[in-house]
């Protein structure tokens, strides 16, 4: 059985694992205030090239996304977000257990438009009646595989200073959006046109670790307070930020973020060869075929992965994932059993 | 300069970075359901000798005492904590952060006794003006060494189970508590005499890691909710099993512990030696002697430790903490520099 | 100008004001430990006929909302309502400010049915990757003016048995919901079938005040404490009871809603006469007429009232609402001018 | 039996009851927006000599300091007060519910000073893993009755400002401070030196409420939100400003505290001349002499109130407190009992 279920599967690139190795009984502060930090912190810095950026490194989506939101949120705002967004659709409520109301908006491609906002703004017109939005959150590459585009991303970040909205992009798979075929962003850019980001590492070959970057610095003011208080200061920081430096020294993340979407996408080719059709039009490392329910039970006898959605009597949905380390041979027999079945 | 701020300087200990090599590429389920973590938990639940126990492994100990204590209170609910403790004195109020009141109980040794208990339920009779205490939080060791014979132990529960209250053990030192020279608790009496404590890997031996053990299955119903909205569940769950797999599988976890006890003793009989005394009666590997001004300062040309606290005008408390991966000959040069103070 | 906009527009009934009057100097324990408040739970036990439900008076219906689904819910748990519900809709996010996610459902009517919760439930199968659902929360009259019938509520409520959720009725006008021409539910079958419900007194003659009741005794253990840490538990706790005293003596509470009702009513039947189309079947005290904007316009030249939906370019659907305070004469001014428009 | 229990058995002052009468059935808008509310803010902001001060108006004292402190503090901040402070001692955990540190500071008369703050900043240096203080309460007159002069008040604040400490005042006994015999403040220099504060009500002969004042109009914005959002929002506002506006439109407030305040000291003169101390030097509506228990035991035949403290094992300290409503016969009686005993 070969799992596309997800894309942590397996451990960290065995780069990551050498570098823990070497740097195993150096001597550092704890709490991240070791040295690789700082190192990583620069490179990064640099990459978006924004140096008065904040730069945290925390271990996971939900966490991060639960840190930003209620450390900038007052008491009556809200978050907006696609419904498919991970922080409506997949963390147990996480950012409810903080306080704070998630809006959900309906898409079609789980995107958010500058539309979408000004409509939710007029749907919360009732002060005080109703919480006041204040955070738009997207995720990019989204949860159902779609990216924005430069002119997209700029649109939205240029609504939400008129609308004197934050916006945040979750990054869990941002390497994913940025080496996608139909790409036009950048690291620059996307500091540049939103507030707050992440970039996913554990999705991307770390064994766990998202940098969460403030481009702003004033917004990050007594962050290292929260992060502590949410229980998400790790004593040995060094296992973050070693992680990071060794994704982004000589941008192993692009080069693992492109396996993962060049082998999705040599599925997805062989599938719409094969005359199937996609519930959503992704070009990164997560694909959503229709499949009649015989394709899928053939293919479960030797695939792991999710059956998404329920289409009608004889066909669903499924989710493909691959990764960094997706085994390109499996790619291979997975397209030889479609294009058989 | 060597460094005995804290028992968290270094990575991990080579066995476990060993383990993580050698199964890095091995398809996993995500999400904690892997192969090692069933493997490491039932390694543990033969240790503790209660198959019935729930454990779950997370990665640092704020985050584990937030999770505990906010899933086992209801809203009027509080926990009851020694001012030394670690979810009062050092956690940024994430205990509060979940909505609920830490009741300090002034301490000479940083333990509770059931006299302290009482007390407490005592001064909140007032109902429903105050909290109710329900909850009992130590730590073993404390957070100034000490350690809590079994007789002591076994007289707190028997308090706790009388007022109706749980008994949560944080067990962030428990290696060092356990293999202390006046120790006569073992892993199974904990497991008997708490309702639910931890075991901590981070401060020996782990990367990160902490496996909390529930005594009785029913207090962990939906545990897991509670561990993924609150941002703890690792994609990779395997990073954490793995690591207790290694630290239990030949009892690696006391061995390191131990030998953090003895350096940290043999620097404790020397400090003696010369005459100096001691802010706490520690038995573990961290030590608080109380000296002149002037050996300190001395002494921080070639060492890092805390400064504790100021005892008089030419004196003060400092710490000193050793671990596993403590250097034998940096213990001697210290024991040099005491002994030609 | 005449206030049709809501039913909170005036003070108390001049009952409930004399018997303030006469009652003033009366010497009586504090924190709803008065006289009056024994006496007006025995009342509303009986009306309820269950002995052992377990009854405390509030301030409002946000607070009580809050205080009741906060109390019931443990942290990783939900509660599902309506998309109109007042949870959802109308209170500032206050059900998320105590740390609980709002499952929203789409309905034609303002109520939930059974296959709503089932498919709910489906929806949220993914544990622990989503909340839990556990409470479901519905309003009656609902918000948009229509009732529940005994069969509906029968149904819901054993639906949430099998399920294990708890149903919870905000009866903020539940006087004009029991008193509406095509009800056939009454106390008794309320308190037979739901867990938790509050009958509402702040809309139908009091100056504030709900009264909530627990239909078993085992949910309300402790909620005293709740009721003072949310800031609910008013000193002078005589002035809520004395006033619900006041309006289930001589079933007053039920003359005052159906003489809203019945203005209501009237004004529906000559609105439907002209010709005019409704935008939910209401049989309570608020409605919801369609009428040309020209229309609308030529009333708000001598009533208050709000504009609640755009239909078309021409009509939008307005919100009439009536009390027991309202002023005959003005709804006959009202249906006249309807009448002539 | 008479009362001396508290400062609420009562109801409202008749003047109050009166103006609710003769009021009722004037239609007004709800939630705070009726031509009282207006009113009655403006004969305020003359009073405290501060018209740009935003002022609400609130049904208790925990609610108040829970919304007041809740909505000023960020995650990670926490609030300084003395160990006998209403919020520390007698709040249910109602600010730890809202997810922060209530610090508490031993005091021997129930007031903070600059000393007092600068020692605590000194004890949360440790960042981040200790809370960052951020509200320093107090009250006055204190829980023990004592009152702040214009001299600590204003060190108070300038040591706040210096710190860049929020200063927010507990006035839940605001009359009888500033009536008590040795009192120098005026509303004025408390508005002047404090940032929020509150004014309140229930105890100084209305029904409920507390008006809140935050003296920099940057502070309140959008707290109307957190008003709706914590079950504060009163649909019939009318109900709290009418109050106010009858106890401040001529100072009946002032009257009622000086007569409460002169009840309390004439007792108070009684018990000294017959050789009995007191716990607390309190100049206002509450004392707690130390009196022998057969004392205590006789006077308990005719009179309720608390038994506040254990002195020893013959005395115990107890808490007489008055009131606007109290009787002054029952005072002369109390007065004949005691010299008698």
């Amino acid at each position: 059985m070969y799992n596309f279920k997800n894309d942590y599967s397996e451990g960290a690139h065995p780069r990551i694992l050498e570098k823990l190795v070497e740097t195993n009984l150096i001597q550092q502060l704890g709490y991240g205030e070791d040295d690789y930090s700082k190192e990583a912190k620069t490179i990064l810095r640099n990459k978006i090239d924004n140096q008065r950026a904040v730069i945290h490194f925390l271990s996971g989506g939900t966490q991060t996304n639960l840190l930003v939101i209620s450390f900038l949120l007052r008491v009556h705002e809200a978050v907006i977000s696609a419904k498919t967004g991970h922080i409506s659709a997949n963390e147990t409520g996480a950012i409810e257990a903080t306080g704070h109301k998630v809006i959900t908006v309906e898409t079609v491609d789980g995107k958010l438009t500058p539309e979408d906002i000004i409509k939710t703004l007029n749907d919360h017109a009732l002060a005080p009646h109703v919480v006041k939005p204040r955070i738009v959150y997207i995720s990019n590459s989204t949860e159902i595989g779609t990216i924005y585009s430069l002119a997209e991303l700029k649109a939205l970040y240029l609504c939400c200073q008129q609308q004197k909205l934050l916006l945040y992009l979750d990054g869990a798979r941002l390497g994913h959006a940025l080496t996608a075929e139909n790409n036009d962003l950048t690291f620059a850019a996307i500091a540049k046109y939103s507030d707050v980001f992440y970039i996913g590492g554990t999705k991307n070959g770390a064994l766990l670790g998202e940098a969460v970057v403030f481009n702003h610095p004033d917004l990050a003011q007594d962050f290292d307070y929260a992060i502590k208080q949410k229980g998400a200061l790790l004593a040995k920081g060094r296992m973050l930020s070693i992680q990071f430096l060794v994704l982004f020294k000589d941008d192993l993340y692009f080069e693992l973020a492109l396996k993962a979407n060049s082998f999705a996408m040599r599925m997805a080719k062989a599938i719409k060869e094969k005359g199937y059709s996609f519930l959503t039009e992704s070009t990164t490392n997560q694909i959503f075929p229709i499949l009649p329910k015989s394709v899928i039970n053939t293919l479960l006898l030797n695939y792991q992965f999710y059956i998404w959605k329920e289409i009608d009597h004889d066909h669903a949905a499924i989710r493909l994932i691959t990764s960094w380390a997706t085994d390109e041979t499996q790619v291979e027999n997975f397209i030889n059993d479609i294009l058989n079945s």
